[in-house]
């Protein structure tokens, strides 16, 4: 989706991926197929690029750093992404600027943990510090005995662990932004995001937020930005805690998200050609939204979806009317991978869910 | 444009087309460097496809012919194209349907002008009847001494020729409409059209024209896809007569065409993704528009400008927020050729006027 938008703008991409049929294979100028810890690639990557940008942030902050000791240009900064890809540091460096976020520790060892639960006595997560996603590299203890097992899943003796309240939220929202070097930011409108097995589902926007939480939410995902001085466009999730309704940071990441690809059909400027627009250097668009409301659904993988991949209830959602697919290209389905999303425009939330409850898009596999 | 929006529903797309850097290279699957005239490239192009479109609506109908016998799948189909080719035959398919044109005649020589021209004494075209775009291929006639030289310029001796009634028009309008094989149709919202030396300069969207106007325009529109049994994205362009106000079809394209390139930020669906969902068999999406208003403005290559293409405005006109510029990616500028175009969206068409005074985009030689 970046690639399309930076075609659309008419630059010429080159890409690093080490899938040779990988979905962004067809429509980049170069494919460089080569592993993401290859130094070889990233060098080739840098000599015919003007920019390099990344969209996933588990990427090597190391080879990174040597492009950009050489004067390559990297956007988000090595910097931003090395604060940002661990999570003590995210969070320490967000406490640093009075941005709330839950209670968090550093864990030396399962002692600590214990130290930590039995003083609190509340539900925490045990987190790796580096490389999760969708839920992976958590685990929920509840109780006293689920930590030395957390603590052998997560590989405590090999990995940097640091523990974190579990927020009773009433809500997850989520906000995309764009920051340009010059501080100049675009904030879009915030979404409220349904997880199923910690893996992004749907997203409603807007979210069913007061006024004045919108406010200090986008507030928030400004001085976010500001705090990891970000250039390109970034991704702050939230909780609204229950009762309370104090807004915490849950997770930055930087880069384009998928709590944000509604913003292709709803918003004037979607959330990849602002990310385009600002590593380049380019003047931001607006991130207005142009409809009245919006719904995002992924297509993921079910149960037991192993193999090629095919595509079922896709012709009859497009006979309703305002609905966009979009499909990976992704030869393979796997259990849980995201294979492709649509998105359903119109007037009010309620007529997006009233289309939302006709549609069944799934990704299985071939027979 | 299309490639992008077919991408993204998640078809490979494989093209032919003889340059071997034009815009669709990088972003094709693959790509067939053959001429539009060799059987060959054709016949390859069947192969891989299962489907085969085309952009421009001067191409061999005799090539696409021999495909279609074969069983291949082509929108808009042969017999469409071939009656839209012919500027008479698609006059008089569409007076067949009681759609009004301008008065035409079909001319075998430089007398039959003469006699049409003694008789109704008022300004008239003289025009090819196949090949012509972009104005090239007319020849204004408003004094019976241009006869004769018209007749020549356009090589009457060789070329089959018509003449058409000059109109008087109050302006220039176009629809876009798509429709689907099962006569599923959605109509854009109309454009205001301002051509400069025949070549279309802005599109204003919408148009200012009364609701009963519009209606009739629309309802226009629809007919004339019927009357071709079109399937796909077509354009048609209008004149509404000063002072009578009537409604008359001026040309129709079987294709994706530069007034409806406003749709790709304006309209629900755009005219791109439209057309391959119109013929890949997937139900249409709305056309209907989601900004107040629109105003497209092509970057165009002017008077002199020949050579290597370098874009100056463009950093200052993306500082201006509501602005999407599109850039081709064609590596040559020429006088008169159409190197990108940018659109502004806005709540009021005042507005996008405002927005439109400040932007400053052109396409030159690299010095």
């Amino acid at each position: 989706m970046l690639i399309l938008e930076a075609k659309r703008l008419g630059f010429e991409v080159a890409v690093l991926d080490p899938a040779k049929d990988c979905p962004c294979h067809s429509i980049a100028d170069i494919h460089i197929v080569k592993g993401f810890k290859d130094e070889s690639g990233f060098s080739e990557l840098a000599k015919v690029s003007q920019v390099i940008t990344y969209e996933f942030e588990h990427i090597s902050a190391e080879l990174l750093s040597m492009l950009e000791d050489k004067g390559h240009k990297i956007f988000p900064s090595v910097a931003s992404l090395r604060t940002i890809q661990d999570k003590l540091w995210q969070k320490t460096a967000l406490l640093g600027k009075n941005i709330a976020v839950p209670n968090f520790l550093a864990v030396e060892n399962a002692k600590d943990i214990e130290n930590y639960f039995n003083k609190k006595g509340t539900p925490l997560f045990l987190k790796s510090r580096r490389g999760g996603y969708d839920g992976k590299g958590n685990f929920f203890i509840k109780s006293a005995s689920d930590i030395a097992l957390g603590y052998e899943k997560l590989n405590g003796n090999e990995n940097e662990l640091m523990i974190e309240d579990a927020v009773n939220y009433e809500r997850e929202v989520s906000v995309i932004a764009t920051r340009a070097e010059n501080g100049e930011c675009e904030v879009y409108p915030i979404a409220d995001n349904i997880h199923k097995d910690s893996i992004l589902d749907t997203t409603f926007i807007p979210a069913n937020i007061s006024k004045s939480t919108e406010k200090k939410v986008m507030e928030i995902a400004k001085s976010v930005l500001e705090c990891f001085n970000g250039v390109g466009t970034f991704c702050v999730e939230l909780f609204i805690e229950k009762g309370t309704k104090r807004v915490l940071v849950n997770e930055v990441a930087p880069r384009v998200h998928n709590t944000g690809h509604y913003t292709i059909e709803a918003c004037r400027t979607n959330q990849f050609e602002n990310h385009i627009r600002a590593i380049t250097g380019l003047g931001l668009g607006s991130a207005e939204m142009v409809v009245g409301a919006s719904i995002m659904k992924n297509v993921i993988g079910g149960k037991g979806e192993n193999g090629k991949a095919v595509f079922e209830g896709i012709e009859d959602a497009y006979k309703i009317k305002n609905v966009n697919a979009h499909i990976y290209g992704k030869t393979e389905v796997k259990e849980g991978r995201k294979m492709g999303h649509f998105t359903i425009t119109a007037k009010t939330l309620s007529e997006c869910v009233k289309i939302l409850d006709k549609i069944n898009i799934k990704a299985v596999k071939a027979k």
